[in-house]
Formats: C-alpha cells, sequence, structure tokens
C-alpha cells in the first residue's frame, strides 16, 4: 500500500499514517520527495484498505500495489486451470461452443434443439429454466418443470447441461437435477450470498461479468466462490454497457487477453448477448475465438421466429452449423482444435 | 409499437408482420411513407416485445411507444405518493435527510450515532448490518446481532431504521426486528427474486439504483415489487457508473426531474456513497435538494477516522449538524421544509 | 512517479528502472516490500511518464503522484481566480446567469431576446454565430454575418457578449468583433492548436467539458491555453455522456466540487446542454447552484416552438425570469448572489 | 419521422404537429391508438429535426426513422468501396496491414522502422509528425521536418504513407508532401472545419472514431467529408471509452459489423491504441479480423524502450513479424488474403 501525502502535510501527519500501518502489524518506508512524501506499507497489505487512510488529514490519496485477489490469480498459480464437466475439458487447447436456446420451452423444442446441437459438434447445451426479465410481466421461465425438459432433452444425446440460477432456495433443487454447470448471470454478478452458496458445492460456475463490472470487481466476484471452496470457475464475458446505442452491449474482447494475464481460470465469451442480433453472432463469435477465448455460449433455436425470449438474438441451426465451420478454421490458424 | 419496415421489405413480410400483430389480439394502421413502410400496432401493446418483431425477415426496427410500468407510472397516477414511516411522511413538502453510519460497530457506537442524528434534527436513522463487500475477506457486517443493536439504539431516540437486505433468507428475521424500512442495494436492484419477495411484504422499501442502471430499469425493479401489493417504493440515486475516475461516481441530478416526471413515487438521494469522500458530500447533498429529491441518505459516524467501513466518506458530527442547517435554508428557497 | 516490479522482477530489471530516472537526474527511493519492489523517482516527476516505465522486463505499473498541471491548479494559487469581463465579475461571490438563444437568427429576434436578458437581471448574453452540428445538412450558424447582429444587439443593453469559436481561422474576425468571451465548445476541448491560439489572446475563454473528458484531461485543456500566457479560464460542465439515454447528457455536479479542490478557476454549468430539454433545466440550473456553481448559461429564447435550433431546450422568457428569482434564493441560502 | 403525442393531448395539439409537418411540404399519417395517437410524416424526414416537435405542447417523443446519412450509407451504395492507395487496395478482400512507429523521431529510426514494416510483408506505412498530447509539456512531434523525414524513408521503400492531420491550417503543406492517406484523430472526429476541408480534396481519409462517438455519429462525421465530394473514406475503431480502467480503451468490434452493415466503406482497426500495451496487441488484432476488419493500424518500432512515445505500446520488429504470419492464417479460415 502506497500512502501520499498531500503537499502541505506536517510531520504530525505523516507520523500518524505510520503509526496505523504500524498497528496493524506491517513495517514502513518513508519516500521524501520534492513535492510530496509517500509512505509504503511493507507487509501483507491485503489487511490495509485505502478508505483507512484517505480519512487521515494530510493524506491525499492511498492504493494498494498488491491484488486482492488470491485464490483466483495467476499470480499463485501459474498453469491454466482445466475444468472437467462430465469428461468435457474446458480451458484447454479445445475450445468449447456450448450451443441452445434462450429458454427451455417445450420437450419437443428441446429434443429438436439438443439434437441440432450434438450433430452440430457441441459437447455442451444452455438453457433457461428460470429467466431474469426486466418486466415483471414477461415470461419468468418453466422453472423447476423446465430443468426436468432440459435434463431429459439433453441426457438423450449425452449432452451436460448449463443453466441459470437466480435464486438461492433453488440450489438444492439445481443439485438435485444434477445440473453440470451452474450459470450466475449478469445481474447477480455481485449478489455475494449466492456466489457464498455456489462456492461451497463443488459444481462448475459460469460466472457471467455484470453489465459495468471492472476486471478487478469481477475477479473479486469469482473470488468469493473461491473462498468457500470451489475453484470450478469460468468467467464468461457477454458485452459490456457503454454509451453506445446501435446495439445492445458492447463486447469486450480485450477482457480475455486481460484476464489470461491475471488468472489462470478459463474465459468464454457469450456473443448473442453481447450484440443482441443473430447478424451479429459469427463476426463477434470468430473475433473472440480468434482472441484467445476458451469458449462460446451461443444461442440456437430450433425455429428463432417463434423463439419465447430473445427472439432476434438466436441462430436458426444451419447459421449455426455453417458458424462451427469456419470457428473450427480461425482455432486452428492459432493452434487450437473444436 | 412501431415496427419500420426496410427499404425492400416485399408486401409479404409487411402482412407477416400485420399478421403477427393480429395473433395477439391488436389492430394494426399501416403508413407507407416514401423511404420506409411503418406499422402501427393499436391495443395494448404490453403484450408485445420488439423482440418478436425484429426476428422477421423485412423489419428495420422496432419499438414500444407505451411505457412498459404501470403501477409505479405517473400516467395512472397523477398525486405525489406521500410515505409514512411510523408517522414520518417521505415524499410530501417536508425533506427527510436519513443519518446514520455505514455499518453497526457497537452498541455505544450506535447509541451515540443515535443520539447525534437525532440531535441535529433527523427523524430517520440508517445503518448497515449486512454489507456487501467487494472483497471476500472485508468485514461482512455484524448481521442479526447488528439488528438488534441498531433497533437498541434508534428506539431509546424514537428514530425508525433503515438497513439493507441482501439475502431473500434473511427477510423474515427483518421482519421480527421490525426494521422501518428495507433499502435494497444497487447490486441486487435486478436481484428479481429479492425484488419479488420484498413486494409481498407491506414495508417501505429503498429501492437503490442500480450502478448502471436506466432510468427504465429501474422503473422496472419498483414495478417487480409494486406487482406483488407493495406499493411503499422509495427511489434513491446514489451515484452512477461512468468513466470518470477522479469520484467513485457520478450523482445523476437529472434523474430526480426524470422520476418526478415519469413516477408519483418519492425520490431520495445518497451523496456519501456518490462521491466517495466526506468533503464532496455538503456540495452534492445541497445540490440535490435545490435540484427537487425528497430526501437524502447521509453517513454520519461519531468518529469517521475509526469506522469500520466507509471511514472516508462520512461526516463527523459537527460538519453533519452545520448541513442540516443549510439544506435548511435551500429547503426553504425553494419553498419546501426540513 | 512510482514504479511497481512485478512479482518476479530480477535485480537487474530493478537496476534499469532506476538507471532510467537517474539519466532524467531524478534521485530514487527503493521499497523492498514482501511481494513487490517499489521504486519511487524524487525530484520534477513531470520529466518522466509512466509509459517510459511500463515498457521495461520486469515492470508492473507505474504512475505519477503529482498532478500533471501546473498553472491552473490551486497547489500553486490558492486564492479564487475572478475573472473580469468588462467590468462584471466571474468567480467571485456573486453567481452570474449568461442567458440567451442558441444560435443568432435575426436582428429582431436578438434585439428582443438582449432585452428580455437585461430585463431578467443578467449581466453577460450568450448566442451561437457559428454552430457545431451532429449533420453537415444542418444549419450551420449565419457565422460572420451572425457577429454583426449579435454585437449589436447585446450593445443596446451594454451586455458582454459569449460565443463559440470553432475554427482557428476565425480568431482574428473575433478579435475585431471584440467578442468579450471565447467559447470552446465540447468537441473541441482537446483541439490543441485551437487551444494554443486562444492562449495567444487575453480574451476570457470558457472552457466546455469534453462529451467524456475526464477532469484531469480537462484541467490539462485549461493548462494549454495558461501555458500560452492566457490565465482568463472558465470551466464549463455541461454534461457527460454515459449510458443512459432517458436524457441527451447527465449533468456532473461532482465536477463543481473537484474542480474547486483542484484549481482556482471559476466553474460555470450549462444545464441547457445538459439534459437537452427545457423542463429540466430549473431542476438542474438550481441543483447546480446549490452545488457551487460561479455561473451558468442558460438558453433563453424569445419563442423557443420558433427556434432554428434546440427548439426544445430553451426557456422562454418568463420562464427564465421566475427561474432567475429562485436561483436568486438559493444563492443567498449559501451565501452569495445573484 | 414518427411524432408520439401523451396521452392527454388534445385535437387541438394534433393539429398543429400537422399543421408543422405539412409547412414542410410533408404529408400525413395518424395512427389513434387506445393509449396513445401516433402521427407519421410522409415524404423526406430529412427536412425535420425530433426538437422541432418536442417543443410542441402534447408532444411526447419524437424521432427519426430513415438514416439521417445518404452518402456514406450502404442503402444507396450496396456494394463495398475499395479504395486505392497508390495502387495497394483497401476494402477488398486483402486484408491491409499499416505498421509503423507512434512518432517520428529521427531519419535512422525511421529508415529502420519502413525497413521492417515492408520486411514483414506490409504494404503502407504509419507515422506521427504532428502529436495530439494531453500535456502541453509533452514531445509534439517534429512538425513539417517530421514530414519529410517520413517521406524520404517510405519512399525507399515504396511505401505510401499515413499520418494525422491535426490542424486545417497545414493541410497544404500535407499535399505539399503528397501525404498518402490523411489519418484524422479521435480527438478531432467531430472538428467540421476540418472535416469539410479534407472534404475538398480527393485523399482518402482515415476517420478514426470518437472516444465517446456513437456509429451514428461517427458515420455523420463521414457524411461531412463526403458531402464535400471526398469519398475515399476508411473508418478506424480504435477503442472507446468505458468504465473500465484495467486498459486504456474498450476495442469495440461490433462497431465492424454494424459499419458493414450501415455503410459501404472499408472498416479498420487500430489495436495499438485500443489496449495500450504491447502484449495485448496480438489478440486484439487478431480479434478484429476475425470479425471482419479490412485492415489494421499496428504500432511497431525498432527498439520500443527507447521510444519518444507510446514507448508500452509499440510492438518490436520481431513481434510483429510474427503476428503478421498468424494474421495471415486468420484471414485465410475466413476467406480473405494478407
Amino acid at each position: 500500500m502506497i500512502i501520499v501525502m498531500g503537499p502541505s502535510a506536517t510531520e504530525q501527519q505523516v507520523d500518524a499514517v505510520i503509526h496505523k500501518i504500524k498497528e496493524f502489524g506491517l513495517d514502513v518506508n518513508v519516500s521524501r520527495g520534492t513535492e510530496r512524501t509517500v509512505v509504503g506499507a511493507i507487509g501483507d497489505e491485503r489487511k490495509l484498505d485505502p478508505e483507512m487512510f484517505d480519512a487521515l488529514p494530510g493524506v491525499e490519496q492511498s492504493m494498494h500495489i498488491v491484488k486482492p485477489y488470491k485464490i483466483v490469480g495467476r499470480e499463485w498459480h501459474k498453469e491454466n486451470t482445466v475444468i472437467d464437466i462430465k469428461g468435457v475439458k474446458l480451458g484447454g487447447n479445445q475450445v468449447q461452443v456450448i450451443g441452445g436456446p434462450c429458454s427451455v420451452e417445450t420437450q419437443e423444442q428441446m429434443d429438436l434443439a439438443a439434437e441440432q446441437v450434438a450433430a452440430a459438434g457441441c459437447r455442451l447445451m444452455r438453457g433457461g429454466a428460470f429467466k431474469p426479465r426486466t418486466s415483471p410481466y414477461a415470461f419468468q421461465g418453466h422453472g423447476v418443470e423446465g430443468l426436468a425438459i432440459f435434463r431429459r432433452a439433453a441426457d438423450k444425446y449425452h449432452l451436460p447441461i448449463v443453466t441459470e440460477l437466480m435464486d438461492v432456495r433453488m440450489l438444492d433443487t439445481f443439485l438435485e437435477y444434477d445440473v453440470d454447470v451452474i450459470q450466475i448471470g449478469t445481474r447477480n454478478m455481485q449478489n455475494f450470498d449466492l456466489l457464498k452458496e455456489v462456492g461451497r458445492t463443488s459444481k462448475p460456475v459460469i460466472l457471467k461479468r455484470g453489465m459495468s463490472a471492472t476486471i478487478s470487481e469481477w475477479l473479486m466476484a469469482a473470488e468469493y466462490i473461491a473462498a468457500g471452496g470451489n475453484h470450478n470457475i469460468i468467467f464468461c464475458e457477454r458485452g459490456i454497457r457503454t454509451f453506445e446505442t446501435a446495439y445492445r452491449n458492447v463486447l469486450d474482447i480485450t477482457a480475455i487477453a486481460m484476464l489470461k494475464k491475471e488468472s489462470h481460470l478459463p474465459v468464454i465469451i457469450d456473443p448473442s448477448h453481447a450484440g443482441g442480433k443473430a447478424w451479429m453472432v459469427p463476426a463477434l463469435a470468430l473475433g473472440a475465438v480468434a482472441a484467445g477465448a476458451d469458449g462460446l455460449l451461443v444461442e440456437m433455436h430450433p425455429n428463432p421466429c417463434e423463439a419465447w425470449c430473445d427472439a432476434d438474438q438466436a441462430l436458426n441451426p444451419q447459421e449455426f452449423k455453417s458458424l462451427m465451420g469456419t470457428i473450427k478454421g480461425v482455432a486452428e490458424a492459432i493452434g487450437r482444435t473444436v
């Protein structure tokens, strides 16, 4: 931790800062410059917080120099983490495409979708039983019945399933239906009680980035899960909120490179929610794979025009299959497989 | 709902749009312009969604023209809603300042804070027993014990209490301790299951704006609470996330004017979390009152330098009292009382 | 400047950093912590730049600890600067409201506007002869003829004039027409050649904040003007660009407090461009004055519905006069005059 | 243009809107729904502006339904525009990588850079003679002398040159040195006088996106150039400003897909300024090419650690050459060449 004293800070004020640091058992380095005095804390600075010092008289600003995350940080875990989802490896050399509809509608729709997802070459399937909708009057998902439908459809094609958990009270039901990967949605990235609970399971968790979450907050949300003992965490970038209104979100592919540097955990991309329109999905999906994503979460619906939700962003089966082919080519160009 | 057809849309594509609208029982107006054909849906357009049409061939864009919220909208409820909190009126002519520390620390701290809050002329008190912290390693609040401490301290000075609910499983405990106003924090603004549950109680709810929530999403989050039957909702703007890094958030006072136009519900401001530094609080508090806020949520701590959390943003009792005086002057200049 | 070395930095890499600092004539303080080594540069760090060090092997990050601005900074100039505009003082205790239409349309319109501006109690008048329009097909202003019209109208009521300069080649014409205050618009905040040229005059300059300019970039833009010798600079906040689409911009009143802390120069607010709608202007204007603004730039048009540009954001003369009255009350509540 | 009347609009107010539309020679369609009346203007709506109607009593909102740009829009020009830069084609099937240093430093540096750029397989070279710097005290570029140095170095390797024009008064000098492609920087995207002047030349123009410019504003800035007669415009996305602070900007690859849909003009990407760090450049460059970019603007310096500006974001010659190889593979995977 670095504490920068203001230009007119007194000796007494510098001493108060030093005293506060020592109270927490850390040592101190004082650098007296021509315009500012800088106090550095030597030791485990995670015990300290900038706000402790910013409130003291004479302090101009203070900042951490060590990263606040531990378990999820690459600094303490150099190798890439590869997560095993019923035998499917995510985070290794093979890029995984997780396909499927936005929401579980009917058994027929899910059976057909599962068949098409498998036929396109995917090894994992997505589908929503509980849907976070902006409006209380919109379709909220089939709930538990949706889990049952999804489970049946996916099992026929041996596809592990990915689905979103919104309410901590439903976790036991998710475990009962043996959901293979629990998705934490963008609106719940900092629902800390939910993070703590999934942290107590051993299920792989896809942690979507909050709409305007910084990389640092996202890593700390993952740390909440990891601190509970569950290290099977997959980051999923799904577009961030900016000033631009021409598309729903701005897909942030720089996040892939940054997360890969800061963390050992896998990173996947959701090109469907990012752009919000089916015609944008191929460009975003290919861009993400070329930029280093370990996987994709892509919406595919047997008949997009009839989809109950997000109809405008789902690919149809032909588009999806064709995209899978191009993804393969791009992955190979950077030395990966699909 | 307005559906704009692309420049090369065919008659057949226009017909498909008309057909879809009629399926939902609405009528249609078709306007054929020189460059675009526009189809308007006549009837209750809340049954329709732009994504239903954006997926159809030939459609360029579609948009709602009626507001998606009903209960919270001023269109259907012209008068300001005044909320009664154990006799204290929020949303009327009197501006309410809710003072108190960030977190409940000790009985002594809370007793002292309650005394100072009352002495400054406040009628409501704030304090956090459950704290949403970015880091899992930071102080998470005293929990239930904190509620008990807070209740005891506030009762001595007959101050109704405001405190944050993070986990739906704690709602019964909140009701047991008779928390007077339930605060839904910025990270939970779209925790829909939590909103639904507080919507089933009759407790006043302070709904903080999500970090990057639009006015429309915020109103829809309130609609989730209202749809459950609880109309005692207070909006609280606490600064939004932008590109600026010189302060924690950007306090959005335009939101006050906009919410007052769109909704009949009260609007308060949290100048403490907005700026993030105690020295900014007076300017932001005064600006908010002059711009029409019905109340303020201000952090005050008996001894800010020793505060366990947000030490740098709490006012001390003297600063707080002095600010109350100036707030009174500004309120009177616009015809209100404090 | 603080240079933080990465966790696996070698002695040789630390030495390279030290060597680079010494090359520029500065001294060095090295602090070896348990997880990071931090190198501090002692001396005038303005000679250094983080990018010089970030490129060196082993460096994790580097940052300035001294502010990059000099002339405009309060650190070296403690008292508020009060700017004299033909006898009208801006930046002192009196709040100045600069009223007038968006654009100069006709002599009649400007004569009428000047009369109304003066009648409302304003001492300065605004009006645009050169208009920065998003579309090349929109009305671009009357140009030089507009300056002549404006000058004539304002002179009748002894109102100094404020108008926008967009093109460096028009500066001589501005001086010829003796424009009293040169406005640099939001799109030109970092048009460095324009800043340098107005810096060579002695005319007061209103420097509007760029749409997404940070406080630091804004101060540096002012420093460009100041470095040329012209210290008569007035900051004007006019709303920033964010994710919110319910209003044109988000008025950032926190910027007032921050600029007042960092700089000695006056700060005014443009509530008209901020919200973009006339009905929002009073709330924003009052909020800005209560938050400490030294003045306001308000659009007033004799007949807003017929205005050639920004018709929806101009107040009519009655609304403007009424607002002036309330502004007076709020200013007095915080110890200022209007 | 669609004008939505408020729920309590009177017949008289609807008539006033109709009257205003007819004044401009357009026809009208009125749709009376259950909750709103919507007035549609039939004819060339570019003569109208939402602000004309928003100011009228009873109007709730009004919006364009036709795009405001003409010349640059794909609606009126279906085929991709391919720009010829001294025989090098940009916008066709071949992806062009424009390499070179941030700034022109010395003849030796530029000679070496030109050699390396050509050796890596590039057909165009970049380099800055006039540098837009946040601080007035930073190196501002060598100016005209820099142009001469650059011209000499590039000519040896027959590389057309790309360099930034900041000041309209330097345009003649640029033409004199026969600059092959004029770059308009991010801070000048809405410097309308500069756009108008380059619009009068026939030189290809790279128009960088403003830091927080919307796609629509960017297209309109291009329309300024095109309206002057110069249709040789290349869009360059270079990262946008968001809330994220972990990297300098967020590269917006969705912009590529959106521009390709809305416009016939080529789109290139600047991965160097986007991320701001050399180690991010390959990921961003590959992502951009896979997402459909027609070219890249990449900073390469013979010795990055000694670069006079942006030292931390330039690739060294080996990194650059290696990246060119991978770009080739990715381009081929999507059916293009390099």
